[in-house]
């Protein structure tokens, strides 16, 4: 078991009041909040050990690469990658997937292949796509959904065909915290030949990660949302294919030489990370991965589903609710989307930030499944290491005092 | 007058000791260090005040939107920007440039078309260019140097036609400090129709600028080589020709609806700010921008060319050294790149390191120059607002080690 409470001690802004009452914080899936050591590590970098990297001639030039490459072995880990170099730093997991549109998708697809995607993602891990789409006459498919919010795994076939050239699925729906089965789809996008990437954004925070096992060819993921700095994305791609691959970016650290009119790419990592990157956020970076390992994965997932489980629970005794999201427990994490009959999602938001709570009201970065549903976007609620059944009952009272304010007589069921 | 000592009582790493001597730093033009306010901006926005932008329904992230906000506001007054949505949050120069690039010349170059750079020019204003020159057919010219390593305005007509569509130069070159002509350069690349794009990576942190002054169609700079953090860069560009090119990354934010298939883009500045943007970094470099402001970029230039005519003085009495640079004052930075004859640069660099001294040795992302010149690269030591005469005093004599150590005897002039 984990205990929240000890960890909520080392978050700073846990402690702070929000419109004079204690903040209850139900927004990690947009951003986490970051333990003392974190904010330290930052600080600490910038006091004694700043100066740009690869390239000093100096002691605190080394030890500044020193950390940045350290980072890059203990995110290697932390995922299970084979091996450091086929970490990409990027600025967040929209910027990792945007590398793989740009450098495989532009350069390999042609008119008529198939890019397998599904409503429910994220414009992450679809406006990349469309743009990629349009360069190369290549079209979109999306997986058909079952009627709470999970793929139809009986029908992927489909979608599939010898024309599917890439399927690119989240970890976890952000919208409705669906978990899809990876393992399930990877061999799908496999028995098609294609290119098989994973939006991780909602996932490496929340769940243990192993890309060699889901043996996917990308996994995509945001520092931020992991107890870690803004500004810093990982793409893990498979050594083979970042080789094979175009060059994203152009400038200083990914060239190995450079003459008048030409440029030939440096090895891996460095191909993929030019100019001068976020250091002291990738290096505090290593700070929360440390963190989450030191707790755990399976700790936190197996903490937030019981939230999750209790949230459900206690929120359907506020009149009027409708939540969102499947019954299997085990196919969804921490997110609870819901709406409260009658009241738009941003008043239900602007109510609860009265009493100090804060949650997302929105579409979520997820117009096309808001449209295929013909939701106004919902209110959603999600969990994370720090929160407690506390934050729940606060959540419940609030959304009482909601429904309560619009007159919200009976209970619409689920 | 600036008062430097009073200065570098707010940078906290100028008081570490680097192998036991005090930290001699004059590598700035690869990443300045930053100030106590700046380190502590950080520490309060990840304390009390962190949050997902643009897109929560409660107080933080009203709070974090303006404070993110408000630094677009202060770069556009900082460069002289007619309007806050004129400016891109990218992470560095060199992003910034290759924004230009795919967005700007991949979709409006042709073949036989020309790209005018120099062969003095960063990696970063090159190889993206050389990118986008591959992707299209264009062809880059480079502007005939002079001697002293001046673009030789006289000749820039060899290099201008009517098939010139940009020309790409720095504000300041980083491997030998020429300050270029702007307003010249300019006024050439409008008299053929073609767009203007400045570096500025070595401009903005040590120049004043004026975007509307110069006339330029882009302007690229990094928060990092101005006191603020890394991984937050700038590009400012005209907002009628943002306006009509094409997004660059895809993903949440940068969009104003995304159906099933297809998405149309956000305004200005969204539009190029696809995903969760380096917030805290951002909010941070506001308070690097103050910094700056209040000190004064005339007294900060003005304080490194008097360090820098000091150091060309004093190290010429340095055995066997070899300066490079124009020796007209008033076209060059707070940049001095030599050599010491017989020694190689690294050498240099690993002895100075060793009494504290940190200076860059390399080509400084400047191969074509360094091919150019028949050089294995420089020595450069870069100064800043928090150096002092004292700094260039220790060098000098570190230098005089460096030549006694490798038994240099005579001096080889400049």
């Amino acid at each position: 078991m984990l205990d929240y409470k000890k960890i909520r001690d080392d978050f700073p802004i846990l402690k702070e009041l929000m419109n004079g009452k204690p903040l209850v914080f139900l927004d990690s899936a947009a951003s986490s909040q970051k333990p003392q050591r974190v904010i330290e590590a930052f600080a600490d970098y910038y006091r004694c050990r700043n100066a740009n990297i690869h390239r000093g001639a100096y002691r605190l030039s080394y030890e500044a690469t020193d950390l940045y490459e350290g980072t890059r072995r203990k995110m290697a880990k932390f995922i299970g990658a084979p091996e450091p170099e086929s970490i990409i730093f990027t600025r967040n997991t929209t910027e990792s997937i945007n590398l793989i549109a740009y450098s495989y998708a532009m350069n390999n697809l042609r008119e008529g292949d198939e890019i397998v995607v599904s409503e429910l993602e994220h414009h992450s891990n679809l406006v990349p796509w469309m743009m990629a789409a349009k360069k190369t006459g290549a079209v979109l498919r999306h997986i058909p959904l079952t009627d709470d919010y999970r793929y139809d795994y009986s029908r992927l076939h489909e979608v599939l065909s010898d024309r599917t050239r890439i399927v690119s699925v989240a970890h976890m729906s952000n919208a409705v915290g669906t978990i899809h089965d990876l393992k399930r789809l990877g061999e799908a996008a496999r028995s098609v030949n294609a290119i098989f990437a994973v939006d991780g954004a909602q996932g490496a925070c929340h769940l243990p990660v192993d890309v060699q096992a889901i043996d996917c060819d990308f996994y995509s993921l945001s520092a931020h949302k992991m107890l870690g700095p803004t500004g810093v994305g990982v793409l893990y791609g498979r050594k083979k294919l970042l080789e094979e691959m175009e060059p994203f970016l152009g400038g200083g650290d990914m060239i190995l030489t450079v003459s008048k009119d030409d440029f030939k790419p440096a090895p891996l990592p460095n191909k993929f990370e030019a100019g001068t990157p976020n250091i002291a956020g990738v290096v505090a970076f290593a700070v929360a991965l440390e963190y989450l390992k030191q707790v755990g994965l399976e700790n936190i997932h197996e903490h937030e589903m019981a939230l999750t489980s209790y949230a459900l629970e206690e929120m359907k005794k506020v009149p009027g609710i409708r939540l969102f999201g499947t019954e299997h427990m085990q196919e969804r994490g921490g997110v609870v989307s819901f709406l409260i009959d009658g009241v738009h999602p941003h008043d239900i938001g602007s109510i609860l930030d009265e009493e100090g709570i804060a949650i997302r009201a929105g579409h979520h970065c997820c117009e096309p499944f808001m449209k295929r549903e013909g939701l106004p976007g919902t209110a959603r609620a999600s969990f994370y290491l720090y929160n407690g059944p506390e934050d729940v009952d606060a959540l419940v009272l609030g959304l009482k005092k909601v429904a309560s304010i619009f007159k919200v007589a009976t209970p619409a069921g689920v």
